[in-house]
């Protein structure tokens, strides 16, 4: 996924993270948190970076009926993640187009001095209207999403 | 849960049973499958006891606009199953209100000669309305549920 | 369950609550919650308030091989959950025995005058040693529960 | 993700499918299945296809130690799929590598004249062995991958 990195200054700039905690729900037999897990962590931080924009998804699909839905996601898988861990979760928008967004996230373990990325994605995730049908994000979400 | 087991022969006239296979994403860093997903697993041999009965749970839903809502679950665990390892569920009803139905369900790991019992459970399902209110159980889902 | 419901004192005494954000993870195709979700709220809630006692699951792990599983679960769902909500869920020690301990968890939606019930349960936890087997609570253990 | 598409006749050869029933589990309150729970119905059917190859996971773990880990999932999602919906989850070995290996996997609505392609994913599973390092796939497992 290098050549789509974007430069660090944009990073920096648009940078959003939360906090997730890996309960016993998140492993799997394997001691570590099961992959399809990282998903569920990737799109809280997504909706936390969305409601700190203004976004409530249950308010803005009560009003206009629409929706963001992912329609690709490509995931990579570092290290592993264990029980009690707490992880740090990013969400930098890396591209905005009139349909879609594509947003790149980590997830890391973070101390004082140093972090370590367990997994990286790049999720594109598209807008739906109230039939369901792919269609331009409304330009007051859109001004919302900095 | 003795005292309210029901007796033997009205166990095997409404018995209905469900395989259910043991995969990564059922187990925890215990190595053994997560207590919440018992509930998965009785809920999967639920919908086909209803879909063996006639009942089709989204067409029921599209037509009605009703549905069946569990309202109380009490669930014992006594033994762990693990990765890889064939379940079978099953699913008694065992008691019919007009509002509600008792059913009891036993998770269990089979053999030629015997059986294992891991967790049980008796699950009270409720039906609501199209309003989302509690209601009486439309009469030709009654009449389906033997 | 009211006549295993513990005196009010002893809830104000001993309550630990622990806020859970409802993500679209956590909802089904009925726009709720689902049922087995809970057991998962309850979990954190459980870990959450191991961890504000001074006991580390997986660092107990690691150092004794034993665990606290659950044996028990009896929950009752009252109203439902919808996405965004943001919940409060409580742990109380209502048991405590020589192998196992008995809880009684709530999740509620509160706000400045007045709170709602959405579920409770209540979670019987014995202790397994490492070789699986019941046993009983290490008395350090014993003495961090309160 | 078409430059990488295996031909037909490769395709046909080594095509293995796995039937996948839709639950409320894995439904969201957007009334379609859950993004994260492709991941397992992926998950599911590959396990099936190393099983009908001769492959056990927990008996392969417990006598080797080693076990394959996904490292990498790129996933694109097209149709929704429903409550009650049956899906069809294929697994196709598109790379043999000495240290892992890479799946093209789709997730299918049949019927008797048309399919509908729901989601498709490429996942590399890397081997690891008992100390949790990369290493080669052990040679009689390398043979049973056809």
């Amino acid at each position: 996924m290098n050549s789509a990195t974007p430069p660090d200054a944009f990073l920096v700039a648009s940078h959003f993270s939360w906090p997730v905690r890996v309960y016993w729900e998140d492993t799997d037999a394997g001691g570590v948190v099961y992959y399809a897990n990282y998903l569920k962590f990737f799109e809280r931080a997504r909706t936390e970076w969305l409601r700190a924009s203004g976004i409530h998804q249950q308010a803005m699909h009560t009003q206009t009926g629409g929706m963001f839905v992912v329609s690709e996601a490509h995931v990579r898988y570092l290290k592993s993640a264990h029980l009690d861990d707490e992880l740090m979760v990013t969400c930098t928008l890396i591209e905005r187009g009139r349909a879609s967004v594509m947003i790149c996230q980590q997830a890391l373990i973070t101390s004082s001095d140093h972090a370590v990325l367990l997994s990286e994605a790049r999720i594109r995730a598209g807008w739906v209207n109230a039939l369901g049908k792919p269609a331009r994000i409304p330009q007051d979400i859109q001004n919302k999403l900095i």
